[in-house]
């Protein structure tokens, strides 16, 4: 069985769990680093498993279908092979990518049309294509080709491409039910649960998905420019509806408070490209709140970066050498950065799980989710 | 003493020994990694010690005097707590910035007028005012301040010039004596023969700084545009001329071939930004020759880039997966290549000394020299 329930929170909808695949156990709730072409940007394998101690990173289809190629990931032997992770692996769709990066793209009942983001190139990505290209990259844990509407987005709009993703499940299902994986893993395929900030459709798009029997569960289509509210109703409305054992992703979320409220309500996964990319931004999360490095309050700040931080960045430097490095533009203030931003949401989920195993769960994120959005400089 | 000198080999120069500061033993013939603006470029200080096994890393007098600058540098405790580097430091004088990078410079008699490459902003640096930053920075190892001649340098220029350089030595000298270390660690100051490619003023320029008696002599003005083997001949004619138990360092040099035949005429010590910026730049040094890693001949490539190393990038990493990296210009290319070729180097110089301890020298630069300029696909 790939899900586990170990324990549901008695004051909160907050789950502790287990994903077992091919590739070892994902301990539940989970935050997943983003290595959008077969890397996480700015740091290496070593650091991830070691250091950050991820046990699944994200791969991205549209990204690896355009490069390295997949005649290049058949040879390799597929993402794990190829960039040399031997943890678990998800895959995205490509559906996110393809509506928000691809151009002249044209949506089809039978799949969408673009042209790529690089060289201008024409594809055409179906539910079975999208599949053939999973086999090809051979994750552990893959999604279906979906449509993500974005926000605002009118009710009528949000109801045929809830149809659309849900038509495309069944076809998503039936080509993974007819092919196998390839280089000698178990691959498990979730389901995406659509329809926009409209509660009906919600419900109807995760009662389709539920009737074609995914692995897992997504929901999609949300942390695209909606109040935090909206996101946290509809998560919380739509994890009432999803089986409990069955594991449950947010697509794409979030700020470690959203991570937090989306735990409470139900939800054991979670990516964001947030921590790597404002890493890069010289914007880094502690456990005091939000620290911008670059500001000149730290030039002569010889402390480290977040007393409660265990990783190595914390260990060994101190804020102004931070800052001296980003001012520098030395690519150490990108690696340093997204050790720390990675470990802090690492260190998150680990605690959110101790929490919720202890019973705990409310008490703990109520002490401390004020904090984490708030800029330290302005305390 | 600074240096002891383990042996000299019987057909040859090339000398094996061993510098001891307070930072512990360097082991010559040694390369040293360039840490400009305190890091090496695209690797973090623990992959420095672990990995490459550094000895000895250069900082940069002319970039950390502009940044972070030296109130800064003094309130960290200067560049070894500033970066958390325990073992060797060395700093030049930023002479060579000053006349490579610097906007509007002025050379007077006391020393240079120059406006910073990053604002404009004026600045002057005497041999008094160098030494002053360098003991604020606080390396092992301290350059003076010199001129150092571009290629080609008419005779009387290089004549003037080095006059200059030597009057330079000895306030560089007076200013080093009257002045006391920050941080409770012993600096050494070394002296910098100049002369362009002419033998006399080379000559002058030796016994000169030999009569200030510095702690070790710097070959500089070399590996400025001249042909390979004008630089072999005034390498070989100055350390002739140089006391054998000082150590001898050729600034700025070089390539992987340059350093084997400079190792045969004498010298202990090199430093070059080679391995790092050709990393960045998708060029790597292997045991077979050169690999430009980007072009098309590596896209299916799934073997080891070079199978006679024992690097992180060697023991993990395909030559396809870097050619990807580098192909998505993701950061991990520049982790990744930065650390195999400074470990080539690093290795290169480290089987030098067993050979030469080995008495074995000649016949193993013979061996290897040939292979090293070579780019592999035309082979």
């Amino acid at each position: 069985m790939l899900f586990e329930l170990q324990k549901t929170d008695n004051n909160s909808k907050a789950r502790a769990g287990k994903i077992t695949t091919d590739h070892g156990t994902i301990e539940t709730p989970i935050f997943m680093p983003v290595g959008t072409q077969g890397t996480v940007k700015a740091i290496d394998q070593k650091t991830l498993k070691e250091e950050i101690n991820a046990q699944v990173i994200l791969g991205n289809t549209y990204h690896l279908y355009l490069r390295p190629g997949m005649e290049v990931m058949l040879e390799a032997g597929g993402l794990h092979q190829f960039m040399n992770w031997d943890r678990n692996l998800l895959t995205d769709s490509g559906g996110f990518q393809v509506f928000s990066l691809s151009e002249l793209r044209k949506l089809k009942p039978d799949g969408v049309e673009f042209r790529s983001h690089l060289d201008g190139s024409k594809h055409f990505f179906s539910p079975e294509k999208v599949i053939d290209i999973e086999r090809d990259i051979g994750a552990d844990i893959i999604m279906p080709l979906d449509e993500c509407t974005p926000y605002p987005c009118d009710y009528d709009y949000a109801k045929k491409s809830k149809e659309l993703t849900s038509n495309w499940g069944i076809l998503n299902k039936e080509a993974f039910e007819k092919s196998d994986p390839l280089y000698g893993h178990k691959q498990y395929l979730f389901g995406i649960v659509q329809g926009s900030v409209y509660k009906d459709l919600r419900e109807e798009s995760a009662k389709d998905l539920m009737s074609i029997d995914f692995d897992g569960y997504s929901i999609g289509g949300l942390a695209v420019g909606e109040p935090a509210k909206n996101m946290y109703e509809i998560v919380d409305f739509t994890t009432d509806i999803l089986p409990a054992n069955k594991p449950r992703y947010l697509m794409g979320v979030g700020r470690p408070e959203n991570i937090l409220e989306a735990i409470e309500r139900g939800v054991d996964m979670f990516d964001c490209v947030m921590p790597t990319r404002n890493a890069r931004n010289a914007y880094l999360f502690t456990s005091e709140g939000i620290v911008t490095i670059r500001g000149a309050a730290y030039k002569n700040d010889f402390t480290t970066l977040d007393k409660n931080c265990d990783c190595y960045t914390c260990k060994n430097h101190t804020k102004a050498y931070l800052r001296h490095l980003f001012n520098t533009r030395e690519i150490l203030a990108y690696e340093l950065a997204t050790i720390h931003n990675l470990k802090f949401y690492l260190n998150l989920v680990r605690e959110a799980r101790i929490n919720i195993l202890n019973g705990s769960y409310i008490e703990w994120k109520n002490k401390i989710i004020n904090k984490l959005p708030i800029n330290v400089k302005e305390k």
